[in-house]
């Protein structure tokens, strides 16, 4: 890394060379801050218009074997340092988007790089344990030092996964087990012949027409079971075979929400409403309910605390159980470690679900009969991956020292307030500004979204868009206010382009 | 691992003191073959009763947050090496399970320990890529000279998961898109109105109702899409929701095989009749047949390479692709690279899923037909690990340098040798002997298997099930002769106990 700022440097000092354009020079004085990773450039460079021509040949042939049409940029991570990636042809860009939102405490972190030359990561890499039969020794101490130590409230027990897609699947799986389990009278019930024999054909009563819902708009995955809760674009479902099960409407709230609070209070009670009579009417029995604490590749839809606790006490009331997603809202980008601490719950969810910042996955749980009643019903080969756990464990532990969900909070706050000044002088440009309150997970309607992401590149800033219009904000939790002053010149910058 | 050499050691040449059994102090000079590697034990030491008292106090530790009644035993992976795994109290097994037949070239190989610490293994672990959409610049030449440099035969396109699971599911996603993409009439037909809002609400035409054929007794995951193709057991399936997906008769063959070699046939060309029958007449048509080329959780179950051959040619005649499972038999196992290998194909299979010995997993094709027509249809945020990719280049840098599948493919033939004359000699525990010819993927069905799996322990050797009466052997690729006489000497150790 200090490779890698000594090289940025000498770029910066340089500005009479050629392209090199260096941006904001002087944004980080603005800010109080000091800033967590002293190596780290303090403005994005651009040394060449982007796509640059390495990344265009190095696409060409990656595309001889892998699918390529969706790249974004081919990066280069050596040279990547904290809030910032750089590409194959000297440009470094400010990076809000952090992979798909899936990086927490920067590139190259000094820490995560000790983690990852450790002697126990080592072992994890090449000794990798079948999790569910030999686990390693020391699992339970990685868990509890790790995965456990960050559990959210009452919730103290994990099932662990590799990414988003299965950490979901095996939570709707926990789901139907203990819903069958419920209805066969606990635990201790044996299965009758019968659903032996009809699941082996994929027939009920064994293999049940039992349902997950979820919300218009919805992300939860890609894989048969996820997929068939997902509900964002058509492109993520067409062709695939999918489950009969329902959906709900999620709110859509206007905005600014203090100026329409009667009314999005309104349609927060529409939605409830619906999701009850789906449960007492889907002609597929509900087992649980499946929701995101801000639907994030649907667009960036919040819905309010009471929604949630709404959602709830709906799903106590009729025994379904209420998992909550947060693969995109965990690990403090809102501000709060989890997403749904925002909601001061009575009772915890019955299930959480993680992965991207975690870089690992998994669902939490409290409750013992989620445990399936006979070993094996629950499990796969590696149920997990601990060298990924390790790098869990390390984000944590960077997390805890330096204090990186409160400073979320903070620049959040710090950054909605510069984009709400924009969005006054811009209201064509910045419509429907939503996040407060929610640290850094803010995202705002573009009618021309696409056109300012990809002139993004071009003022040094990589950003994500998410939904049909919107652009979202996913910078890293070691974004501060002098990164929130180089993203908000540049956000002008770029409306003014378009 | 040099230490753990000399602490065995000094256990062996210390066989009096109190518990310490040494066991087959000579074997290894029965063989001729010189050992890969030479600071590995010689025989399995058994210092306690397995499960010994460290392990059962680590266990109860464990389940306080994990589920750990699938636990086989706690290992330390430390102080294990090359074929043997150590436990938590002292004892050190022949290990012929290989965690669940997922690790290629022995623990603590020395090489992968290279692979783990270099500096980029480090710079994947920390700065992991959404490979879609930001794949590191060197992501094209990790494939090649890894992941693809061992591709099957005519296959050169990967799209790279996480584990098994996945794999299958996305290969399958891919054979439903193109099933569609066939039915519109090519890949530039744009999808109709009707299909982009049916999707969303999970219906027909937009999500259609098209089928995996798989067979009685498969294993390929246990997601939702893989678990309705999976018809192993029903613990494996109970409760959990199933797509209608039809399964075909898997020949059912009798051993030895040269005796029955008639009514074998006979038994395979019923079952590609059955198979042609269902794709012709099955109400959800079939897009795609998957199938293992062992049968292997299923309980070992082999059929003829003319089986195979008939398979791709029905799956041919009708145009439903053909996706030969490899996650348990790939990568060197049988003796060939790809288990299919062996079946000399006139065309080579649609697609190929790997996973287990890999370290990491996904599918192989050919046909590019078989990139959907448009990006982010098969898609999601990692893609894979890169970690876990450099892992398994290692691992096809050490087969290569030991010459690891024609190491395979002879130490299995001498191991079945000795097999058949312990078959002999033991006929009532030592039925249906089976894997001639497929290097250690070997079984047998003994009417005590769970007491035989459980004594094994205690003879020194760590032995896995297969089916209802299996006993499967998938020792690693650096299992030797000197590791089969062992073997086959606790064999009989056991039988005898029974």
């Amino acid at each position: 890394m200090a490779a890698v700022f000594r090289s940025s440097l000498k770029l910066r000092t340089a500005t009479r060379l050629s392209a090199v354009r260096p941006l904001s020079t002087t944004a980080h004085l603005r800010a109080a801050e000091k800033p967590f990773f002293p190596d780290e450039p303090t403005a994005p460079k651009l040394a060449t218009a982007i796509p640059g021509p390495n990344n265009k040949a190095a696409a060409q042939k990656l595309d001889q074997v892998f699918d390529v049409r969706s790249l974004n940029m081919l990066a280069d991570y050596y040279k990547s340092t904290g809030n910032y990636i750089a590409d194959t042809d000297g440009n470094l860009l400010l990076d809000v988007y952090a992979q798909i939102a899936s990086i927490p405490v920067g590139y190259n972190n000094p820490h995560l790089r000790k983690v990852a030359e450790s002697p126990e990561m080592v072992n994890a890499l090449i000794n990798r344990p079948a999790l569910g039969n030999f686990p390693s020794h020391d699992w339970a101490d990685i868990l509890n030092t790790g995965i456990l130590k960050v559990a959210p409230k009452g919730l103290n027990q994990v099932f662990t996964a590799l990414a988003g897609s299965d950490a979901n699947e095996t939570a709707y799986k926990a789901a139907f087990m203990y819903y069958r389990q419920r209805e066969r009278g606990g635990a201790e019930k044996e299965f009758t012949e019968e659903e032996l024999q009809t699941t082996m054909n994929n027939q009920s009563p064994g293999s049940p027409q039992l349902s997950i819902m979820s919300f218009k708009s919805a992300f939860h995955g890609r894989l048969f079971g996820s997929l068939s809760t997902t509900r964002s674009k058509p492109i993520h479902k067409l062709d695939i075979p999918a489950f009969d099960w329902p959906q709900a409407p999620f709110p859509s709230l206007k905005y600014p929400l203090e100026e329409h609070a009667a009314e999005n209070a309104q349609e927060e009670q529409r939605c409830l409403q619906e999701v009850e009579r789906l449960i007492k009417e889907f002609h597929n029995p509900v087992a649980a309910v499946v929701v995101e604490p801000i639907q994030s590749e649907g667009g960036d839809n919040h819905a309010s605390p009471a929604f949630f606790q709404g959602l709830r006490d709906i799903t106590k009331r009729h025994n379904v159980l209420f998992i909550v997603d947060e693969v995109q809202t965990g690990v403090g980008a809102t501000g709060k470690f989890w997403a749904h601490d925002h909601w001061n719950l009575a009772t915890p969810p019955d299930i959480v679900t993680f992965s991207k910042k975690a870089q690992t996955a998994g669902y939490y749980y409290g409750n013992p009969a989620l445990r399936p009643n006979k070993p094996y019903r629950q499990f796969n080969t590696w149920m997990g991956d601990p060298a990924r756990a390790l790098i869990f464990r390390g984000i944590t532990e960077e997390i805890e020292r330096l204090n990186l969900v409160e400073n979320t909070a903070i620049t959040g706050d710090y950054l909605f307030a510069g984009l709400e000044r924009l969005a006054k002088q811009y209201p064509e440009h910045l419509q429907n500004l939503r996040g407060k309150g929610q640290g850094t997970f803010i995202a705002w309607d573009s009618p021309k979204r696409d056109e300012f992401l990809a002139k993004a590149k071009n003022v040094g800033v990589n950003i994500g868009g998410s939904g049909q219009s919107a652009v979202r904000l996913r910078p890293m939790l070691i974004f501060q206010k002098h990164h929130a002053d180089i993203l908000l010149e540049s956000v002008e910058k770029i409306i003014k382009q378009l």
